[in-house]
């Protein structure tokens, strides 16, 4: 069985522990929380602890924001465990790795990076559609579902009180941004709409900002991809692939959590992406058997 | 630059002849095939031989009938050449991939089997899909397109001049077979449809047999696949996937044939599936530079 600490007890947290439970072939080390004086029920069975290093674990799951990834990683590494994200700024992932790969190496242990599902099985997805078709263009649309980045960049908004902005795919890479706000008392819509528009989150998109009484009512943690590519194989036009999915966000961010966590077992040390690992290594089971079931 | 062998040149080969020219990293050491007394105008810039040996070649690119994938790589791999092959008939890869790893690590060489499309690229989504959602089912539905299999099984028929089946998706991994068949002189339609329909390809599946006066005019090598899943990430039912795409089949393959050529420079001594290869050494390029525009 693989140890697994969860570090983070949010949204993903909770969905990685469920994850945990389901799968043939961990146990759990424990729960890292900040604040431990106010146990959940669901936890009371695990050993809950602010401390990482009291835990006895082949690999931490890594469920705080994004920022602080990095700084948790290093740590967990220090401490001889492997280490897995879904750290989710794009134009950060190569810097991480950088960090990450050093580290690991240095700890003859192995991270593994961006593992959810965009970056994470997506990644995986156009990465071999790029083969399939090497000339050519892929677009990955997003939505209709909900944006945790946009989400948080209107709640800092001063005089939103709360917020969800839904991201709504128009084809070809291109995003409506439907922002729903709850305001404080006090604050008008126009003004509250225009530095919504203007912030860098929104101010490439057709953005609408609409009030509601209660952003709780219609908050629906669902999303969707359809990446698109039309390429050439050789010198053959017209090669045409795309990929759907219909999910619960966090439930396959932290399923692909518990994937990698898995497969880091069977890596060389250092840090990867999902594209640098090979598939099979993120199930369960005997190598041929899933060969003769899958391939 | 990797030198490439190409060996056998029918449909397949002459598709992957199309691909290593397009592709940024390979030269091409040279074609074999049985017969050099007749050489088409586009190999005239080649080395052609029937002798796989006279050639200088980093990998063989297998591009024989499936029967005689293994003959051909095991005298590969004794010459020091890494392979790669489309071999297609599902239930015999696990075998072929234990007789070509043993000898691959012998030889210090690296074979990929089964690297077409299906098996190939669907089993990489395939594997990925189960990953999302481990439990669920994966349907694979082929076509509108033609199936290789199946034709030749009608071409061997007594009365069968030519013949074409197609495989029609019905949904649920569930087929119906459409076979234009020409017959010689002095057979009947009845009898030649009573026999394909109780042929071991077709027995199973609803199947409809049609005389034309020409096969070659109702030939397109045009193909698709949807392959669905719909299942449970963590305890969170419901999760949906689809992957659909529309391809030229041979092109597709040769395309796939010559990722894998890349690939196999990069493993380790042994024999392997595509599920069993990470995704990013199918593409040519630097590494942190795919990385960061991929993932």
């Amino acid at each position: 069985m693989i140890k697994a600490a969860v570090v983070g007890y949010g949204n993903i947290g909770s969905y990685v522990l469920e994850a945990l439970r389901e799968a043939p072939d961990f146990e759990i080390a424990g729960v890292v929380r900040r604040d431990c004086s106010n146990i959940p029920d669901e936890l009371k069975a695990y050993k809950v602890t602010n401390d990482l290093s009291q835990l006895d674990a082949d690999v931490a799951i890594l469920c705080t924001p994004t920022r602080k990834v990095e700084e948790y990683a290093l740590k967990a590494l220090a401490l001889g465990m492997n280490t897995v994200d879904s750290f989710d700024i794009h134009t950060g992932i190569v810097a991480l790795r950088r960090s990450l790969d050093k580290k690991a190496r240095e700890c003859g242990k192995v991270s593994i990076i961006s593992a959810g599902w965009d970056p994470g099985s997506d990644s995986v997805v156009r990465t071999l559609l790029q083969a399939c078709a090497p000339k050519g263009i892929t677009y990955t649309n997003f939505g209709p579902g909900m944006s945790m980045g946009h989400t948080v960049a209107v709640k800092a908004i001063k005089g939103v009180k709360a917020a969800l902005s839904m991201t709504i795919p128009l084809g070809t890479g291109i995003h409506r941004r439907m922002v729903y706000v709850e305001l404080h008392e006090g604050y008008n819509l126009t003004e509250v709409a225009q530095k919504i528009k203007t912030d860098p989150y929104f101010v490439n998109d057709e953005t609408h900002v609409i009030q509601v009484n209660s952003v709780d009512e219609v908050k629906d943690m669902g999303h969707g991809v359809n990446m698109v590519r039309k390429g050439v194989s050789g010198k053959t036009q017209n090669q045409r692939f795309d990929f759907n999915m219909s999910i619960n966000n966090p439930a396959l961010t932290a399923q692909m959590l518990v994937n990698v966590a898995r497969a880091s077992m069977k890596q060389q040390p250092g840090a990867y992406t999902m594209v640098e690992i090979p598939v099979i290594d993120l199930l369960p089971g005997d190598r041929e058997e899933l060969i003769a079931h899958l391939v």
